[in-house]
């Protein structure tokens, strides 16, 4: 019997609304919460199951806390554990590394103990070293690791452009694509709507304003920390990529999204996790398009990937 | 033009439960937010508008933060604000009484500025209290306030018994009455599942252990306290019953929910308010149901009145 | 990896409704069509695809025409096969006996050899012969298999009494038993609304006319052929009706639907195939419920059992 | 009160469709149907509703007959009224003309009858000759009459190069433009996936075969030819267009589909209605977009908008 089901690792502010994000899209049959905090997977688990007793939202599907050994029979595993940046602290998503490489490791040693099947969807942050731990350092299937990457930068640039031109988002092409943090940038080459290029939408859509592009690549990575400080947490944004990616996982769509693997020569990098454009599907990254870039835009990736790899060396993960 | 509006009026944790909830339900193409503190609407407003960019969530609807002359339009206002019980502090919702009544006065004189069209759906404790203050003292058109009263003990006590007998709880039947809080009480005699009473479900399912009506009872209160002290707060299940209860308004669907609206006269009950089942629809309250009760269910209503009365006394609602 | 898959045997009117009604409840990741018009199913195939290029519908699932080897991973198997009853005929389901029987024998043969573990699903007529044929004569475990019986009258039965007294069907209990055709019955005694027995609805509920419990009973039976006579056959609603209930089977919901199975001793019963409640999760039948029924609904299910028995004694399935 | 309205014209193959998804797509919450066949739009109207007992599809609407007082106050009019071709007669949209502009002038003389508020969705074939009568002989504000036009042969495009790339449609970008019928053609250079142009796709996900573009152009137009004789009809695609840019009227989304509009010296061409990407609103068409072709792709666009006009000099609609 082959019932969806779900794990979420870390149940704080984004694990949380993962969880809701999972019951409203209606991805799995099963899902299991777990965190250190046992007692908070339990809370968690009984609120969002009352919601399960009204049309509408959620078949009564079984949400429940639970232990690693729920891993084995997993299709999809999201990872939502760890500390995030609070507000007034540093901002950069780096100074996180050292505390979440160590909680990622005790993640993967866990889930290792039982599964070598599920797809495994990363949120932690700094995202794409921990990204880069959890495919290099615990013999999982490589394309079965992704993290969420820029593709929650990717929503915003699209919302924003939308605002800017009184589009719908969904109409809006194009990528936020490198680190996700503060080195992200948009790849303008590839930005479009209704197939009218970045460049020209001016003309087209006669907005109040005309399109600055390095402020709203600016807008895009500080948007994170408006959040963050009017807020005090960025979660919901976050819920819906995670969940939209599972689902592409589920239904073995193949959507493209640009999520955080480990390159293997594209432009030149390797040994560093960052977000390129990669099919979705049953068995996890199906494929990583190097899509065409600007010589610019290629160096703003090059510019990415060494912060990112600064990082790696600074927590010892690469030598 | 008449898309659908929502007000959302506080966006704490409950607040922004519902606000994520509303746009996986899809309820309406406008959304603003309205809090005391304006950094806070504007954060939640940024980031669920983010979860736009993508399919299968929500529409490319309009969330914003706003102040109270958006209710001018508005077809539902929900009401989240005010402090909620803090995990540690006497857990009882009445406690909550005066700060909360200060907090739906400047709310409700706020609103009545500028609609008496919105149907309004309070969440905001002590639920009943706050209830009876908002329909019996600003001019509103009574029918249009309810409270989501006890609709959120009905999901748990559902939850409950489909645990206990190992089925869905969207087809277990019956109500938790009375007061949102510490004297609701499930009407035993309303219960079935199937068509099967409750005093014969035992013979049917065969559960593990019988039914064991008053502990029952108590669970269904408990669990409230277990969810806020595990997680700290509730807002999950509630967010589902705002939202599922706002889709009865806003489709006129004319469904039952047990929310609390001011008696007249059932079971000899006035000037107080509490929970019954309702039809809800376009305008609001359609009908009040004075479900046939025994003569001990209708002894724990009157209880449950007594103790709100008591409430409504205290803080000079009712003189 | 364990993808939902369905098949669904049969892409005429009534196929092609389910086929559109499975993407809308976005039920599976592959949607194989298998017809004895192997165009006809790829028409409906092609046509349906179309459908997943845009949001709101359906994620980017594989609908393809197939062969039976399809169902050797199936998750639910959806038998729609074998003509109808044209508007016009004699319009008694019955009559169709001899000519479906020996489709579903085809049906059944072919998919036995590729599988025992998909649960099946039967819309074919006359419904409970057909289920019986099927449960009973290929080995196939009997759990697995179910008609949709009555489960179609009971929402009929719903939406009338709904439209009676300006409720929402969703909030009205009770059930057709027996027959799915011109024997079945509403059993009064397990109808409610908000736990308002049915005999103190007009009370509660002051309709337009009163109810007239005899009319009720013959209209819902009335409305599939005034269905068939105004549009040229039923659809839209079996449509629903089945993928509610493939819905139960792949989310494990454990939902209680009035579906056909064969009897083992309920009510004195047995060797023959007709609806009481049962329960569906992923297993296929859980639980089948022998509810509690009044002399008079024992009597009118003995009735029904009679009605469906002479026509499997006439087809030769029970000598 | 404003709750959602939608009417549809003509309740045939497509009509009905459009009714069925409609439901899934939980668009309003009355619909009304209107046909000359007044027994037909009651059984489709009574079949529907009967769905609607059920959680998951739709919620509580209301679902019924009607006349075309009921236009008042629709916010939503679909018209799929009229002859459609039937398989094996000659298969050009454009021999319907005579029949269906006869349709269309009684449609729309019922309709401005009552109102002038409404959107109009126009689905009857040939769509752009019905379409530009609508648009320019009743008197109703043009921006809100809107054929589907290319929208459907948009779909079949995004689904027939997702097939090829083994991608997900709904990241395929890119329109078909022109007349909806044998006319159309893709503007290739709008082209592209993940903002990978349409000309080095192969390059990044190595088909099978190489693209022919040309072949791709005609099995855009053959596949409706081909669903036509192997089901007996096309309704599953078209009713999906239909509903989602129904939702991005009745959300105010502001998406971009190529609908159906009477040219305004775009591309030197007038008085004639053909497809370009539009913005669709509450208010209907918010913005047509002149979008930049090659040489080749305006000469194919006015090699279409020549056919419709010799069409609508034909019908006497052009003089």
């Amino acid at each position: 019997m082959n019932r969806n089901k779900l794990v979420i690792v870390g149940v704080g502010h984004v694990g949380s609304a993962v969880l809701n994000c999972a019951l409203a899209f209606q991805l799995a049959s099963e899902i299991v919460l777990i965190d250190t905090d046992g007692d908070k997977a339990v809370g968690e688990a009984l609120d969002t199951s009352h919601g399960t007793s009204f049309a509408y939202y959620s078949p009564n599907i079984d949400v429940r806390a639970g232990g690693y050994e729920e891993c084995r029979d997993a299709d999809v595993i999201i990872i939502a554990a760890g500390p995030s940046i609070m507000p007034g602290e540093n901002p950069d998503r780096l100074v996180l590394a050292d505390r979440n490489v160590k909680t990622i490791r005790e993640v993967m040693s866990s889930i290792v103990r039982y599964t070598q099947e599920a797809v495994i969807i990363i949120i932690t942050n700094p995202l794409d070293v921990i990204s880069y731990c959890a495919q290099n350092f615990f013999g999982y299937p490589k394309e079965k690791i992704l993290g969420t990457g820029t593709t929650l930068e990717t929503a915003r640039l699209r919302r924003i452009l939308a605002n800017h031109y009184g589009v719908d988002p969904k109409d809006v092409q194009g990528y936020m694509l490198g680190e996700h943090g503060n080195s992200a940038f948009p790849a303008w080459s590839l930005v479009s709507v209704a197939g009218i290029a970045y460049d020209k939408l001016d003309a087209y859509f006669q907005p109040a304003k005309p399109l600055n592009t390095a402020a709203v690549g600016r807008q895009v990575v500080q948007v994170a920390y408006d959040v963050l400080s009017f807020k005090g947490c960025t979660n919901s944004g976050i819920a819906v990529v995670a969940c939209r990616i599972a689902r592409a996982v589920l239904a073995n769509e193949g959507s493209i999204f640009p999520v955080s693997t480990t390159l293997e020569g594209e432009y030149g990098l390797s040994r560093v996790s960052l977000s390129l454009p990669c099919q979705i599907g049953a068995g996890g990254v199906k494929r990583r398009l190097a899509v065409p870039l600007t010589a610019e835009e290629t160096e703003k990736l090059r510019h990415s990937a060494a912060s990112i790899s600064q990082v790696l060396r600074n927590t010892g993960l690469l030598s």
